[in-house]
């Protein structure tokens, strides 16, 4: 498990569509690559996302901040590290860096709330807390 | 009414995030603004897509092209214009024009068809297909 | 002109390319809305940005936060109020209030560094640094 | 070399910002998965179209189309396969096809011209067309 000792990479391409006339990735595309990473740190830890909103539960975001340090550009392979950025509760804070190879690109967090469909605050499942906070274990003692 | 002519024009301006590092708008922007002309011509025959949803109603896209004349770029204002392609039925065919001024950039067609929520065909409200019918018999004899 | 009070407001509608499959807004689309405030107000001062990209300056994002309220949803027209948010210099700080009608959806912020095509750091013209010092004496006063 | 046979596959997964408030990966994301496939099309005949940019080359998108047969949904894995839609020549036409497991779910094309920097049309480098060409034939006795 990629994510054992609390946090998760995984990798994506930098798209031509995801450029802008300045020949660097737009920074509002930065926010979705967070949620790319956010998804797969949550698929390692046994919770897709896709099947969470299935049965009911939604993780909308309510605050997001991203520092660009360096441009990312086109093609740029880049790896998002994702990992819970304080002790999870009802409100999940998550943090990222973004490198390409060893140079650090950008960091950035986006905080969450567990809500119901109609976006009324909810608990998670008592199974999802209990793994979330197993993982912040590993993050605090790495 | 802007519409009264079979036709309706709407305009939006090109956004540095719709723009790529070759300097010109990207090609998939082009069926967000088809998206946006549409919505106007629609909203301009008193079917707001909006409450359509509400009442249950989907008009997705089932096939869509684009033919790139002249690049569009950061900051141009754009004029979309916006008619049915062919009579009206079950299946709807818009095509829109894309003006900077009087030069043409790009002409394109998106067809829907009539569903509801689950994507199961359905027929329109009536009295939409007879306003439908109204804005193509103006469209012919323009 | 509307910049008058040292801050501007321009309006946006939301497109359906720009909901998510949770029926809102999808996050990432606020900075580029916030793309739109700022580019309106710099126009509102005599600053395209279009036309400083031409003469050589850039003003790229070193920072961004947006803190969501309440959710946007399709079809919503929403109002975007810039100003600066703190006194201009070598880094633009830009604050953003986004709303419909009464209601505050969301705030956010952006940093800008005035930079030359290669991204290396430079001064801007001193009309602008003159103009942009009248604008944010307007917002302290107001 | 996966495009032995004339075609190329690669694989993406639809990203929540793709989607939109119908709960399906919105209609104007498809050109962007082409362009996906298209690059590493290209690449893996060892054409990369970053650096056929950095030597002046372009290759804009003059027209495109796409016909959507079954909707994509948030966290598909979705397997694009590209190859050339008719003999190269100073124009290429490239077919794309989009699959969910054994189901496809839409197909399309993009059309494009070799061009200088300043979008004046001129001709690829002999490499590149013999390389192209070679990989046509293949596509043709498949």
């Amino acid at each position: 498990m990629n994510g054992e000792k609390g946090y998760y990479t995984t990798k994506i391409r930098v798209r031509y569509a995801e450029t802008d006339k300045m020949g660097l990735a737009y920074n509002g595309h930065y926010l979705t690559w967070f949620e790319v990473g956010r998804t797969e740190f949550l698929r390692d830890m046994g919770f897709t996302y896709k099947e969470a909103e299935k049965s009911g539960l939604r993780l909308p975001v309510i605050e997001a901040g991203v520092k660009y340090l360096k441009p990312a550009r086109y093609d740029d392979v880049l790896t998002i590290k994702t990992c819970f950025g304080e002790k999870p509760g009802l409100r999940i804070r998550l943090v990222y860096e973004i490198f390409r190879d060893d140079s650090k690109l950008a960091t950035g967090f986006t905080e969450h709330v567990f809500t119901d469909e109609n976006l009324k605050p909810r608990k998670p499942p008592k199974w999802l807390l209990t793994k979330i906070l197993e993982i912040w274990q590993k993050t605090v003692t790495q």
